[in-house]
């Protein structure tokens, strides 16, 4: 794995590898794919303010989420269906996780189930991301075995009544791999994303299993259901994150869904600051996902005010390309890329990471 | 049609099958085509601020122009000559806004007669948009032909004393294929574009016949021969608008004629929000057309003010494809992608779409 | 010439058409040639804000500039040695401003003399630019021809004590080809640019005669030798401008050299409105050159105040294409884009383009 | 050396001679050189603002940079290694500095001593990089001889606890050639410059042997053993400008390493303004690198307050391509280029370079 030395060496490996469908059904962006391009792009808007002549000897990236030390402020995003990019699929990303000491997000729509990726890393913190089904016992079931196997937080994701439009999914007719079942499930809930109407099966699934009259109230009945704490993840305004508070989430994940659901929304770490912001006075952590591919990006996000930032895609990469090892590879990349971040930034520890570490490029506009 | 899934598909295969003096008739702009490009360029300038968490089970895209309801609002803008891109032209248009509920818009030079085109869809919304002749008997004639038709509104164009530069149509000596006529006219007028001093057919034909001197004082007198509505197409600025209004105007349509009549004036979706603003206080509709090409496109118009928002070049695209499916098409490419964002940006029904939905980039760089 | 339908095609078939030595000579700007493509960039970033329904019957492009009226408001700058673009040169430059009703700015250093251009065109509205050599019979000498020959004003270059760095001259060792001379002087004066050292011939000329201590005083004494009125050409800055009238200047032309002196000077049309600000309560005279190439820049640039604009590269352009009528051509192509952006824009006179007709793409981002 | 116009011409004939590992290594910055492209790219962003009519006949370019006199004000940065460009390297470079009268800096990490370079160049003005190494009596040493050889001045590097990631030179597994030692160094130190780990080897040496635990306390230190004024290099901030000057530098080298620490800084001509705002009332110089590739890059920094600024890779350049005949090129190339902007922008002598006489692009965006 020593050879791949970014994460862009990853994918690059990974996009020759996989099957076109899936390759496609991985990398693509809600139909034009602005959004895509500017979750990287607005990282780059950003500069870092290095501070000089600091005492970095002792380098220190572990941080707390919500209580839980990890050793890397660097997560794994849910993403649908791994083991179309490994064998091993979630197993082997939880697996990653575990070793290099993070948070896994569990998908919902994972081809592994629940306990089998609980019982893979028994000491990784395990999060799980949550669909709510039009049938609310398949959600409670789904919320139950996640507390019992010993996740420690529901990831309930707010921004999808329906799946975006994601063109190369139509055109390929997207569908589940026959090998493979959606492993949470039983019967047909483990085996309808299948295209009957020529378009992306998995928007067919989507479309008619998840419940699009949700609204706030919502966590109300998830929160008599369930100890778990719930974070909130698809937020992009402050005002959308102040609600989520108040409806009684403990934190809140800013994301676009990886811009693969509605073309056009801000970048992640453009919406950041404004619910940053907006949270303050809640004391409530808030998270990022989205175009995250270095350890600046990491940095940058984390001097606006994320507590973690996750990574969807980085970790599909690793996967593909060398299971387990290919995730852990693609961490280490992160921790080393953000280790030399704080060191020479002047900024030892991710409590250093002030605010005044970053400013958008317009700052020196001014002239 | 199925394997046509956005706009671009049907464009791309439109300007495969057009003869070139075609293809560039329709796709060109004015001189270096920088206004063409930006009506694009500028919606991808602007940013969706989309809602979390709301009940969005009954996603509505009906909405009333001037007391009509339509199903979708996205209408057909004039556009000249359509039966150079399919036989049935104008009728098969027109049957597809007639099919899918929403409002067609005649051009006065036409290739099918304002009857036929009422013929042909006798319950579509028609509306008829009028070029002022030197000759005020021809002008008068077409007005009365249409308000007798059922045509509910007159589109009086307000931006074209003449035809603008399109260097392509020089080139090409563009001149009207010899079967066709304008079909709302009879001997002269109805095959006069043609090419005689080496340039463009179309812009002699204008040059000689339409009224150069034309001011606000003309509504009067088309009111005083019409009972339609009269809505003013071509407004670019704030004082024009508000001027259109004092001058008896019903509406405003926001519209560079395509890009194609000056290059370098604003985008549309630029010169909306000035416009929108002035018009407030009277109440009256405004819409746009240039560079629509997706339903982000149509939501971030509507967003910014407009009630409904029109599209030529793609109806031309869907017509070259495949005559009135081709058009319903564009239009159900159109309706799916306005309501997956209804749906995705958490405002189900058009009523929803407060100003607060979409902001300019700059929003994000204020850092 | 027909067959050139806009400033573009002569420039593509001028650059075939000339030797690598005078096509570079002509095209260069100053060392990384930033500021050339600014030069017309700038332009694309200004909008027009067209009014709609004004009679625009009885266009007219007539302005006066120093009490002389012109046919319309593009000249001709000075360019160096225009008989490398054509045998004609000069003369078929100064016929075609004739014909066309237009100002003819000779250059010092033409190939061409004084009288010769006179004669050929006796009713154009001829200018002569002026450089001032070290010595000052020389300089004298040339401004009492030029009067005696009835040239209407000393156009004097204010921006060269010595020549840019232009690299492709360098790299050419760039002379004058041996069958012309600068028509203007006798002797090594009218032969002497050639390459001795290794680099520019014209660079070498330049050092070796010009007088590199002019200052704002040197006005005086023109204008003790001269009843002509002086126009000071190259001005950047609003207070050099203020400086050249208070020291007896009677009009400003707002120049960059055709960015072939400094790299990184600004645009001359993001220069101009400083200037018009600063000289508004003089009421003097301001005029542009620099990346004019459409009528549409034109009409931005009388927008932001210029009286009237030249053009350089386009009349030499036009001259390799054609001699006189090629030069004819590019001014009919600027006033039939002219006219047609009159027009269209709803401004049918030159007094009608209002300051509000024009404004920066940035007016866009408020939103 | 004639054919050399410009740094560019160096830099391209260099690239094409050199190895590739050390092409690699000299060129390359941080992870993905956004912060590389943006030293120069940060340039054209500003531009010069010329005056007109100023008597310019004596350009001098002369300056005072800590009590000296140079002839230009462009010296020569440090960088490592300069015999793999040119047998004689860190020698060729100072004699060339010598002969051109300008300042020269010379690395720890020099494959010529400090003595050897002395001997080579008496007359130049010398000033030594320091890096601190864990061992502090290797690092007194290092001052003690530098002091003892007549060099002027310390140059502190203070952004550089460890070197950061240039990926080319980890997938080259950089090392110190063979036939090449450190040559301030006996022993292990003046070799350990190998890839033991697949990695870079001097990112190996650097991390093993440099004092991560520096802060600015250690100034302190430094004045005690040494008398040589002390150059901070390596500041970005003005903060961090304020803290060098109370801990006891004399002068302040905006630098950020040639974009080889940390991607995503900003361009050192972007936190020039705010460092020079900061030190005005200690009336300490501030100097600059990075970027600098023309004689309107160095104009620019003076003018927004640099009293001197330096160049790194052009001198490898000129180094590679002509041993010091080479390096003296790159120095006449930089003496031309700012003596013309001098004497075309109308400030003859360094002292007439006010703040006005650059500002930023977006001045121009106002309208």
């Amino acid at each position: 794995m020593q050879k791949y030395i970014c994460v862009k060496d990853l994918e690059n490996a990974a996009l020759e590898l996989l099957p076109k469908a899936t390759r496609d059904y991985y990398k693509s962006g809600a139909t034009e794919e602005q959004t895509l391009a500017e979750n990287s792009r607005a990282f780059r808007r950003l500069r870092i303010r290095p501070k000089c002549l600091v005492n970095v000897e002792c380098a220190d990236m572990r941080t707390k989420v919500l209580g839980n030390e990890v050793c890397l402020p660097v997560g794994i995003s849910p993403s649908a269906m791994q083991r179309m990019a490994h064998p091993e699929g979630e197993v082997a990303n939880v697996k990653a996780a575990e070793a290099e000491g993070t948070v896994y997000i569990l998908s919902t729509i994972a081809t592994s189930s629940i306990e089998e990726v609980a019982r893979a890393a028994p000491k990784a913190i395990k999060w799980f991301q949550l669909y709510i089904y039009n049938d609310r016992e398949v959600t409670k079931n789904l919320v139950s075995r996640a507390e019992q196997a010993g996740y420690k937080a529901l990831v309930l994701t707010v921004d999808t009544p329906l799946f975006g439009i994601r063109r190369a999914d139509i055109r390929n007719k997207f569908t589940l791999p026959p090998h493979l079942k959606l492993a949470n499930f039983d019967g047909d809930l483990s085996t309808k994303i299948q295209s009957t109407k020529g378009g992306s099966g998995l928007n067919e699934y989507v479309n008619g299993l998840f419940d699009k009259s949700l609204t706030w109230d919502e966590i109300k009945w998830l929160k008599s259901i369930t100890r778990m704490p719930i974070i909130a993840k698809g937020i992009l305004r402050s005002d959308d994150a102040v609600k989520a508070i108040e409806a009684g989430c403990s934190a809140i994940l800013v994301s676009n869904h990886g811009a693969r659901q509605l073309d056009g929304v801000p970048a992640t770490i453009e919406a950041l600051p404004e619910i940053v912001e907006a949270v303050k006075e809640y004391n409530t952590e808030v998270y990022l996902d989205g175009g995250v591919t270095t350890g600046t990006d990491v940095y940058k996000a984390l001097a606006l005010g994320a507590r973690m930032v996750f990574v969807g895609r980085p970790a599909l990469w690793g996967l593909t390309v060398g299971g387990q090892s290919g995730v852990q590879r693609m961490l280490n990349i992160f921790s080393t890329e953000l280790e030399y971040t704080l060191q020479i930034a002047g900024t030892p520890t991710i409590a250093d990471i002030t605010r005044d570490m970053v400013c958008h490029e317009n700052f020196y506009c001014k002239l």
